[in-house]
C-alpha cells in the first residue's frame, strides 16, 4: 500500500499553503479557480483522501470553536471558557469543550472527534503529559487540514499558530518583588516540576527577582511538587522544619495549604509570615485571610484567543504571519501581605 | 407549505415508539425488516425530511456523550464531569461538554448543535432560566428524534426519562439536624431563590428539621438571594442585625461568605455560631476553619448518570421504562461546627 498522500504534501509540491489546498478541495470561493483546478487534479491524480468528513459536507461551516482543556476544576481555566464564550457567542459561534484530564492520548482523541467535522478550529491548552512527552503531531495534524489552532496559557514553540499566554515570569517577578518591598529576605517558592512550563517560568520570576535585589538564591527554600492531591502533606513537611518571613506560592491552592501549614506551626499570616499566591480564584479571593495574588486575567486571555480564532476563520485572504499576545498580569494585594515593614535592626 | 411531519406524528400514525421510528429510518438492525419497511414507506409518502445530519450518516454512532451544564465555576459540576468522564472513558466514549450559563436560549442552542450528528445521546442539568420559564421543548425534540437524555441534579418533573438525583431534601435535614444535635436552637438559613429547585428542596429540608424537633420556624432567619455575585453584602447586611447559633448555608460559597460576616462582627466560628454548608468543594476543604458539609457525591452522580445513558444507547431492545437514581448524600463533619454542646442553663 502506498503511503497517504498529506494535504502538506500536495501542499510542497504544487507550492502553495497547506490551507490553500485544503480550502480549494472544499471549493472554497477565496482560492482561484485556476488554484482550485490544479489541487484537485493533483489530489485526485494521486488519489488523496480526505480523512475529514467535514471536508465532504460541501464546506459546512460549522459556526463552531472546540476548546481543549487540560482541567477545569481550578478557577483559571473557568474563566478562560467564560472569555472566550463570551467573543464566541456574541459572533455567533458555539463552544463545545473537551477535557484531557491532562492526558496525551484523550487530548490526541479529544482533537481527532471535534476534528471530524464538529468544529472549524480550535483553542487549545496542552495538557501536562503531553509537555512531558514533547509530542505535537496532533496539533500539527489539524492544522495541516486547514483547520486553525489557538494555543492559549499552556503553549509549546514546537507549533507555529496563534497564541495567548501571560508574561508569567515577569507575573512571578512583581509578585515576590512585592514581598521584597514589605522587608522579606527569606522567601520560600513552592512550584510544580520543571516540565509544567507555567510552573518553571513562574519559578524564573522568582529567581531573577531575587537576584536582582541581591538576595542568594538558597536551594533549600525551593519545593517542587509533582501531584496536587498530595501537597498539603509536603507542605506541612517543607514549612515546618524552615524559618521563611515570606511565601510565594505558583497556584492559590499551594498557597492555602502554606497558610495552613504555617497556622499549624502556630504562626500568623500575615503577622509573622506573608504569603502570596498566584491566580486570582475564588479561593483567594474567599480565604480567611484573603490571599494577595498575581491576577492572570483569565477571561481577557480567552476573550483574545477567541478574537484571534474567530478573525483567522473569517479573513478572506489567507494570512500565514502569527500572532502571540502577551496579556499582562497584575498584583491585587489583600491581607495576606498587609504588613507594616519590619524595622531593620 | 404543508406542515413539517414529525418523528412523533409517524410514530403516532403507525402505533409504534419514536426511537422505533426514528431506528427504522436509519436502517437499524434493531428493528424488524418489515416495520423498517413500513415507517420508511409513510415517511416517503409524506415526503418526511429528517432535520438531523446524523440521519444521514448512515446510522454513524458517533461514541460521543453531549454533556450540557449551566456552569463549571463551582466544584459540583466539575466533580460531576469526572464521574461521567471515568464511566464514558472505559466504556469507549468521548464526551463534549456545552455550557449553557444558566440561560434558556444557549441551552437550546447548544442541544441543537450537539443533536446535530456529533452526539449518541445527553445529560443534561437544567439552566436557571429554563427552569423558571418551565419550557422544556428542546429537552423533547431531542428524545423524540430517538436520542436518550439523563437529567442529572437540576431535574424536571415534565420530562420523562432517566434522572440521576441526591435527596436535597434530606441532605439538608441532615446537616440541621447536625446543628440541633449540638445545641443551637437559633438557626439562620441562608438559600436561593425558590425557582432553583435544588434551593427550594434544601429549604424544605431545613424547615422539616426543625419541625421535627418542635423548633418554631422564625421566617426573620431565612436570607433568600438572587444573584451570588452580590451576596456577600446582603450576607453581612443579613446576619449584622440577627443572633444566631448557626448558620446553614446551601451552598459553600454563602457559607464562607457567613463565616466572614460572622467574624467581622467580632464573633468566632465554631466557638460563637457554628457554619455548615452543602457540597464538598476545594473552598470547603481548604478555608479556615475548614466547613463542615453535606458531601452530594458528584462524581458518584454523574458516574451513575453516565451508565445510565451508555446502557440506554447500547440496549438491543427498546426499553420504555425510566428510572431515578437516587444517591445518598453524607454528613462531613470538620471544623466549623466542632464544639462541645453549650451547657443549658
Amino acid at each position: 500500500m502506498k503511503p497517504k498522500l498529506t494535504l502538506k504534501q500536495i501542499a510542497f509540491e504544487l507550492d502553495v499553503s497547506v490551507s490553500t489546498v485544503s480550502k480549494a478541495l472544499r471549493d472554497s470561493p477565496e482560492i482561484g479557480e485556476d488554484t482550485r483546478q490544479k489541487v484537485k487534479a493533483f489530489a485526485k491524480l494521486y488519489n488523496y483522501k480526505p480523512n475529514n468528513i467535514a471536508l465532504s459536507l460541501k464546506n459546512r461551516k460549522t459556526r463552531t470553536i472546540g476548546l481543549v482543556l487540560p482541567e477545569i476544576v481550578h478557577d483559571f481555566f473557568a474563566t478562560v471558557i467564560s472569555g472566550i464564550e463570551e467573543v464566541a457567542n456574541k459572533k455567533g459561534y458555539n463552544v463545545i469543550i473537551c477535557l484531557s484530564n491532562n492526558s496525551f492520548d484523550r487530548e490526541v482523541m479529544n482533537m481527532e472527534m471535534l476534528a471530524n467535522g464538529s468544529t472549524d478550529g480550535f483553542i487549545l491548552s496542552v495538557a501536562k503529559e503531553t509537555q512531558q512527552k514533547r509530542d505535537y503531531h496532533h496539533l500539527q495534524e489539524v492544522i495541516n487540514q486547514g483547520m486553525p489552532v489557538v494555543l492559549v496559557d499552556r503553549v509549546v514553540d514546537e507549533i507555529i499558530c496563534d497564541k495567548v499566554i501571560i508574561d508569567d515570569a515577569e507575573g512571578a517577578a512583581k509578585a515576590v518583588q512585592h514581598l521584597i518591598d514589605s522587608g522579606c529576605r527569606s522567601i520560600a517558592i513552592i512550584t510544580t516540576v520543571d516540565y509544567v512550563s507555567v510552573g518553571k517560568l513562574r519559578t524564573n520570576g522568582y529567581l531573577n527577582a531575587l537576584r536582582k535585589n541581591n538576595i542568594t538564591v538558597n536551594e533549600d527554600l525551593i519545593l517542587k511538587i509533582e501531584d496536587i492531591d498530595q501537597s498539603q502533606e509536603q507542605i506541612d513537611e517543607f514549612l515546618k522544619s524552615r524559618n521563611v518571613d515570606a511565601v510565594f506560592a505558583v497556584n492559590e491552592q499551594f498557597a492555602a495549604s502554606a497558610v495552613k501549614a504555617l497556622v499549624s506551626k502556630g504562626l500568623t499570616v500575615p503577622e509573622d509570615v506573608l504569603v502570596i499566591s498566584f491566580s486570582d480564584g475564588e479561593l483567594s479571593r474567599r480565604f480567611m485571610p484573603s490571599l494577595s495574588t498575581v491576577n492572570q486575567h483569565g477571561a481577557e486571555m480567552g476573550a483574545r484567543a477567541a478574537q484571534l480564532l474567530i478573525e483567522r476563520l473569517e479573513r478572506v485572504v489567507d494570512e500565514e504571519r502569527y500572532q502571540t499576545a502577551i496579556i499582562n498580569t497584575s498584583l491585587i494585594e489583600r491581607e495576606s501581605t498587609l504588613k507594616t515593614k519590619k524595622p531593620v535592626v
